[in-house]
């Protein structure tokens, strides 16, 4: 870690009363992880919530005593950043169903007394949403400022919109879409069936046993392509050759690309949870702003929040036209007058990952948006 | 079958010198299964041959005895179609490593006695064409009138203008490329890793035993969502459910992308061999038909064939931009008065999976294309 860096821990608040999830089932207890940078102001009204995505956790910026890395955002968040910690205060809470401190299939069920594993009940987006909105309320935090997030997080904050129109002054979504097609569904069953059809998965009763490391790492392969661009594959890449030279002809990685999704599934493996990759996916597949109202446009038009749609033009997971969808549905249900509704599609090699890399492009744009949002 | 159908039946033929490869490795005896539908004229220059993709076998057209469908291009090949039997004659032989009754990992290995699995050499693009050409040997054709193919077919078809660039008088190169790109052996390595990681592949011994169907079945969903578009998933399945109306909130099988990709893996299960699955990858991965030569249009340039290169709008697993590469190299290499060079971009929304669907549309390109090399 840098000299000087800003060193923040994981909290967590337990709510006993638990959460009732959009399937009807009743999730107690719940716990759920969370860190914030920055300090609320007297009003409380300078509080911005950051969602993350699939593979990411409460831990968004600063850095954990002892880690070789910061959170996942910090490029974004902290002071003179984006997400500037010297006029906003952040909260970030790891998502229901993950593995980072917050409750998900690996916790104890109460009275079965053995992990949850295929047992925990499907949870949505949308529950998501519950459960981060009941952690404000602890928080004493009522209106937010801003809600942001990218991918799986930009889905959140386009459900905090519908779920809870009336506790949002702005929305920023980044690389996400209103609803997961059918490819992308397609890609997520697919990373479940590579999980599922590992023996080691068991049934999802895999706790204090071997773990589904093989079918996990053949899922995060397949997710890293779809994070990454084919010309940005081709720039980084290539047909590169890890030893150089002349073709090994055998059936070992050889490619340089090869080694680099290896690498990527074995760190991933290491730290995630299979069974939490099956529920994050379904989530997502769940995800579709516009169930149970007439459109997207109906489903939006009590958010009367500024708007910001971050898209990317390499990211072919979640293509800008998905968020330009949104940017029109928004647009359609408002007369004048309302705040602002913004869609830039930022050119980017960088795929899907761009929203966590290509910083010097959006903070300035966010940086400015928010500004505006605070006038 | 239909009444009147063509019937047709595969054949073999042994060589017991058998073919050295381009990893230097000597493979010997092999056998290779050819059909042919047409037949040659007295000066043998009316012949074609076909060559099939990842999947596909020499069975192109026609249909064997109490089939349920018939060969895999016979919307292509047969009286009156864009490769007419009544004037060409068209071979069609199995590749080499492939499992239809060419040799490959599941034959035996003869003084070993078992079947080859992991042990059967690296085959290449080139090889399967070395093979292809012995064959013509045996079969007493000299030069092609055309060599056609689309996806691992067309990179032979492509691989012929560089390997016997004297033996072809034109080349017809369907949804495919000159080099696999980073992203084309990512995906390929993902499909290699999820049959390797299962547990009933035992390195390749699994030949009388359970076979690695958990593997291959996520191998091949993934395959086939590069074989359709995005826009051609959405308006195929889009968000549907199975039983439609409320969510199942399960972890189970439920949008029905999900029984399709299903369906097409348990189907394929059936009919492929695991290990010609990760042969036939990496014989993909290993196509670079520039390697050993100064360019792409330095390796093309001595073939003075005619080409027809066809690529489709949504296919972005080999997208047209790199049929236009070869379509430039070969315009690079030639100084007038030389035979056609035309690419197409055929509008569709079935993605790669065109090649094998739009024949409406590129059985008439292909039927002049034909009758132009003739005359």
């Amino acid at each position: 870690m840098v000299a000087g860096a800003e060193i923040v821990i994981t909290r967590t608040v337990t709510m006993e009363e638990g959460v009732r999830l959009e399937s009807g089932a009743v999730l107690k207890p719940i716990t759920v992880a969370y860190e914030t940078y920055g300090a609320p102001n007297a009003r409380r009204d300078n509080v911005i919530l950051v969602c993350h995505a699939l593979s990411g956790g409460a831990h968004a910026a600063g850095w954990h005593p002892g880690a070789s890395k910061p959170g996942w955002w910090d490029d974004m968040i902290g002071p003179g950043k984006a997400f500037d910690t010297r006029r906003y205060c952040v909260v970030s809470s790891n998502v229901l169903g993950s593995c980072y401190g917050t409750t998900g299939p690996s916790w104890l069920a109460p009275e079965a007394g053995v992990p949850y594993g295929a047992r925990f009940p499907v949870v949505t987006i949308g529950d998501m949403v519950t459960v981060q909105a009941a952690l404000l309320d602890r928080l004493g935090i009522g209106t937010l400022l801003a809600v942001a997030g990218g991918s799986m997080g930009g889905m959140q904050a386009l459900q905090w919109a519908v779920s809870c129109p009336g506790r949002v002054r702005s929305v920023v979504a980044l690389a996400t879409t209103p609803r997961h097609s059918a490819q992308q569904i397609a890609f997520d069953e697919v990373a479940r069936r590579a999980v599922m059809g590992d023996p080691a998965w068991r049934g999802g009763d895999y706790y204090g046993r071997a773990t589904p490391d093989a079918g996990l790492a053949v899922a995060r392969m397949l997710g890293h392509i779809t994070y990454l661009s084919d010309r940005g594959m081709a720039r980084k890449f290539g047909r590169a050759r890890e030893a150089g030279g002349a073709p090994a002809y055998s059936l070992d990685r050889e490619f340089q690309v090869e080694r680099y999704l290896d690498h990527q599934a074995s760190s991933f493996v290491r730290r995630f949870d299979a069974n939490s990759l099956i529920y994050l996916t379904k989530a997502m597949d769940y995800c579709d702003l516009a169930a149970g109202h007439a459109s997207l446009a109906d489903a939006l038009a009590p958010c009367r929040a500024a708007f910001l749609l971050l898209s990317f033009s390499s990211d072919w997971l979640y293509p800008p036209a998905q968020l330009e969808e949104v940017a029109e549905a928004v647009r359609a249900a408002r007369t004048g007058g309302e705040p602002e509704v913004a869609h830039h599609v930022i050119a980017s090699d960088h795929g899907h990952d761009a929203f966590l890399l290509e910083h010097r492009e959006q903070a300035p744009i966010i940086s400015r948006f928010l500004a505006n949002v605070v006038q």
